[in-house]
């Protein structure tokens, strides 16, 4: 604690990222990054755009950057607001629609860790929910949200770390429920086989939909994300934005998002590959003895029937091998496991194999 | 107004960014950028970090850059925080150090239009003291800001957008009496011929110095700024950033942003040639019949003697040359005019002799 502080930054509980030490021969299976690299046709635009006219300020509103997300996904370019990763946006989502005379905010008690962090940056209440003993969302919990007087709603779709997803009448129904209440649905992961509620956004104002390029389009080190909804929420989003930093995304950000949002045949045939390892990825965890919850994202979500989670997780650590360990309430003998190449599914299991080999 | 902003959204005043139009032949003075392009050490190091790499997340510390810049000014990178811009690290600054229970903030009543926008975001009641007559800050009205029980001071040196300076012991004199108050000296100008005040960091604990790599370093368009000061105020500044967004550099940024601070040589020359260019320029001016207050900025802040400062700006912008106007109190005759290639000034000289020769 120090004097020179505002009142509330001794009780900030700081997010903390997935740790990326610099090791050779690391494998990092702990942050959700794709095996892939970025689309050649993005690289090739971030190239061309280092040049001269970095002197001048990139567009504030990223016009042509949401123009395409717009065209992309069939929506209105005044429906799109861009941000400095997903995690900014949702960071002014908090602020911006969420922070409403100390009520509530309703979110699943098991979802990304930094939701109640922003709570406690903005002084929110944050009421969790529970998932059902198979980590499910039972979408009736959200149905009287309105009626309980929360301030909104936010779940991740495909949840993390669980994986699993909610289908799109589950999401209308919690819409449809809470009319005057906003319904945000973080999609980070949305494209390895789940479903987008961008296809509500016509019948629900209240809706917000997330989305992030660190994931399906490979570009975690480019930080840019964007959220969907009606006209109104956006502008009360932007009005965050012109008041805090009018300028988030650079123009390398800005030209390098608008190559890969085009380049739909290098985003189908990395996203399938990634689905196709997960898929078997889950098979071979089962028959080494682990209980996998159904993904729908870039990661499995698993629990060995014997083994301890921590020390499963040493020892892929002491074999270069990372991946993520939550020490909180009903999950802590899961591990979140990125989805690599084969090879890097191959020398996991490989590794698996001997450490519970050993431990028999 | 939407029903679904929260409590404060509303009544926000969004700051006005420069316009940045797409026009042929336009000659851009009016957002303060550098006339030069980037160090060409800085493209270099950009286009190689375009690569493969960016599927990963960038260092959420910034580590290589922080201690760059550390090495730059002769600090400890623990005493050195980066953002997304300068506007970034002032919003966690107002976030972070100066919302303290209703106190007011105090800052000069012409000064970066901004400072009251981060007031209203956060809630932080603004007091502004008047600049004198002649524009010039007077160290004295800051000297009793612990006694008025400010939450902190803040004042850009030199000011924008009069371009003038206060020198160091007047800085030191304001920090010396406040001891317990954070003063904020924002030094976005200060390498056009200022002293900054980074050399009074080992002597007060309660000053930050903050810096943008948009103007001096010709990078407006990487999204680059940093603070400087005690490890006190940088932690407070860390814990809101990893509340808000781990990861606010991308890695093109860090990359750019690092060679930039190391290629010594060319900020040096160019940021010299910028300040011939505005010497010359002011004299100019002055041939003209205009007011030209002393700077030691990119950019000169004048007032014609006969002709009024809106009808002035409307015919340079029909002869494709943008300058500053803001409509504010006390400074609502003056122009804000950037700093380009002496290329660019005789070009705003001609022009400025045709229509002034045609107003008499």
């Amino acid at each position: 604690m120090s004097r020179f502080w505002s009142d509330h930054v001794a009780g900030l509980v700081p997010y903390t990222p997935g740790e990326q030490p610099k090791v050779a021969d690391l494998l990092k299976l702990n942050t959700n990054e794709n095996p892939y690299g970025p689309s050649p046709q993005a690289l090739k635009a971030m190239k061309e755009a280092a040049d001269g006219r970095l002197r001048l300020y990139p567009d504030p509103e990223a016009a042509a950057l949401r123009e395409a997300i717009a065209a992309y996904h069939g929506v209105a370019s005044a429906q799109v607001f861009v941000g400095n990763g997903s995690d900014e946006v949702l960071a002014h989502v908090f602020h911006g629609l969420f922070l409403r005379g100390g009520r509530p905010l309703l979110m699943p008690d098991i979802t990304y860790s930094f939701y109640p962090t922003y709570c406690r940056l903005y002084g929110i209440p944050c009421e969790t929910v529970a998932l059902r003993d198979d980590f499910a969302l039972d979408p009736q919990d959200y149905v009287g949200g309105q009626g309980r007087g929360a301030a909104g709603i936010i779940f991740a779709n495909p949840n993390a770390p669980t994986g699993m997803a909610l289908d799109l009448d589950a999401v209308a129904g919690i819409c449809r429920a809470n009319p005057d209440t906003v319904v945000v649905v973080d999609e980070a992961y949305v494209d390895f086989g789940a479903e987008s509620a961008v296809a509500l956004l016509p019948r629900h104002d209240n809706l917000l939909v997330v989305h992030t390029l660190s994931k399906s389009r490979s570009l975690a080190g480019l930080r840019v994300g964007y959220a969907m909804g009606s006209a109104d929420l956006i502008e009360g989003l932007r009005r965050i934005k012109d008041s805090f930093n009018s300028y988030p995304l650079d123009m390398l950000a800005q030209a390098g998002a608008l190559a890969a949002i085009q380049d739909k045949a290098y985003f189908d045939k990395t996203r399938q590959a990634i689905m196709r390892s997960r898929d078997q990825l889950a098979v071979d965890l089962a028959q080494m003895g682990f209980d996998v919850l159904p993904s729908m994202a870039n990661f499995v979500f698993a629990r060995h029937r014997s083994s301890d989670a921590v020390k499963l997780a040493a020892a892929l650590r002491e074999r270069h091998i990372l991946v993520r360990h939550f020490a909180l309430p009903r999950i802590d003998q899961y591990l979140r496991i990125t989805i690599g190449t084969d090879a890097d599914c191959a020398r996991l299991c490989a590794a698996l194999a001997e450490i519970l080999g050993k431990a028999q």
